[in-house]
């Protein structure tokens, strides 16, 4: 049902009225849009756009304070929309960020972003590439109220012979500082219902994968409770492929908010917001230390690092030694992290 | 002179007697060490200790803190001594590690820590290996106060054909939040007498490896003004290279202590410690995302995370697209990490 509606929105909606309820103009050109409206690099980028404006309008709702937008351009080709919301009412920091890029790849990069590392023939060793995605992480102030992450993304690239090879990957997880079952339940429930209009293995192979795929292996811990993780993906056939990751990215709100607007007024001690800090600093270690994408950031020439490293905390604590007493709340969360569990 | 005294404290004294300062009992027995106390890992280890509790006991003295001391045992062979103060008066956080580690390495693991890569031929591929060194990191909790690394480590290796390869590595560098250039000269000034002692060439090469080395890459700045860095050092001969180690790691007092002292009454606005903060995030990043010690320590199995991740600062923030206003005490010292200089 909400494919259908969403899909009808998807076609019969005019780009140019479209592109007004976004945070700012679209990376490519509107007009460019409107002469290829049918290729999925545009299709793509509108429900990218689509989605970082559904999202950042939803959180400003509840917090009361408002998003900078800054758009931004990469000498090597495309650029990006980047909103941030810093020391809220609610959110200590929340990003949300758009990027289209194009260039060119050498064989060796082109492989490394493929997880499988398909190999790939370029002319004269480069491969024509254009890749986009909406990525956001969403640190609140309330410890009670979870951090949330939510990537998804699409890559194209041209292989000598003119051949395309096209695939997406994505994902949604949540990250609390105190384990909540009801929080949990939602958030898997709300993915696996999106999964499950697509194909019935989705919500349990990409639950799995983001359990391994967010796993801080010095600290052996998980970094959050997980939700869905994917890539690589590219079949049974590019509709199909872009339906599904529709249906996730419609999920982002309905998964997050609900948990916000629950906690909003929970009362919270200095020792909860310790223990926040500490579990801010394992974020920081995930993100600078085996987080994928942020590596690749790091690692690009001309990749904009203020919108890569939104992703971390305002503020992060590491204290040493530092090992929750047992049968308190922390130590039940740290369970919780240390034995990944089916939460519906 | 200074060489000449610290000869020949190392070689009248006795070693039950010299264990009493420390901070812990060594990790090697004192019978093995008194049995073999002419090897060169018997001198290292006494060497490292000695460093350790001088540097303690000179931190705890302006604190009026006291070092935790965790003693530490590695299944795979050997273990550590690991002293934390946290919290303290003066210490935000203040970490002072022993480690003494043996067992077997692969070929392809030995190849990696050496900084040139040297091929080195192992019995069935192990090699048997013996690392040791003594490290620290001190954040402050007063802006005014610079943070503080240094590490000097000895390695030794077996090659199937009973061949010893060994080596020396280390350093001292300086991580101001506002730079203070009377602090800066004392700093490099203490390193380079050191260092002149041994070789002309040290100081000035040394240096320029230690800013090379601290680059954060990703920010285009490095992490501090520097000091000296080396590692892979096998020449002239054994004694020599000590004999250089120790001088070095007998400066980390006269280095530091002076500039403690001095600033140790300033005052600090909460935006000074807000910037502090900013470079907190900075240390992170270069801890995280480039160290080799840290990298190789995390990919270790068997390990002690939390005297490789104790580096990391007790609080630290990361601001969306902080760029400090033109003309003040931040624009400078940023100035500075992104164009090194010669501070005498």
């Amino acid at each position: 049902m909400a494919t259908k509606i969403s899909k009808v929105d998807e076609e019969e909606g005019n780009i140019r009225e479209r592109c007004k309820s976004f945070m700012s103009v679209p990376v490519t050109d509107i007009k460019v849009l409107e002469q290829r409206k049918d290729a999925m690099s545009t299709r793509m980028e509108m429900l990218i756009m689509e989605t970082q404006a559904a999202f950042c309008r939803a959180l400003e709702e509840v917090d009361g304070g408002s998003f900078k937008v800054d758009r931004w351009s990469r000498k090597e080709g495309g650029g990006g929309i980047s909103c941030v919301m810093q020391d809220g009412k609610v959110f200590e920091k929340a990003g949300v960020n758009v990027s289209v890029v194009y260039g060119n790849l050498t064989e060796e990069a082109a492989k490394q972003m493929r997880s499988r590392g398909k190999v790939l023939k370029g002319k004269d060793g480069k491969l024509p590439f254009c890749a986009m995605g909406v990525s956001s992480v969403i640190h609140p102030k309330n410890p009670h109220i979870p951090t949330v992450h939510f990537n998804y993304r699409y890559f194209e690239i041209e292989e000598a012979d003119g051949t395309k090879q096209w695939w997406f990957g994505g994902g949604t997880d949540l990250t609390p500082v105190y384990i909540d079952l009801e929080d949990a339940a939602h958030f898997h429930k709300t993915l696996k219902e999106a999964c499950d209009k697509h194909h019935p293995k989705y919500y349990p192979d990409f639950k799995k994968w983001c359990d391994n795929y967010f796993y801080v292996r010095h600290r052996g811990e998980t970094r959050g409770i997980g939700g869905i993780f994917f890539d690589d993906l590219d079949s049974p056939n590019q509709e199909e492929v872009f339906n599904f990751v529709k249906s996730c990215a419609k999920t982002v709100v309905p998964c997050y908010l609900p948990i916000v607007n629950k906690h909003l007024n929970d009362s919270f001690t200095p020792e909860e917001k310790d223990w926040q800090q500490v579990r801010r600093g394992r974020y920081v270690e995930f993100n600078l230390v085996y987080d994928r994408g942020v590596k690749f950031g790091l690692a690009t020439p001309g990749s904009r690092i203020e919108s890569i490293l939104m992703s971390l905390p305002l503020t992060a604590r590491w204290e040493y030694m530092h090992e929750p007493t047992k049968g308190t709340k922390e130590a039940e969360m740290l369970e919780v992290l240390r034995n990944p569990k089916e939460w519906i």
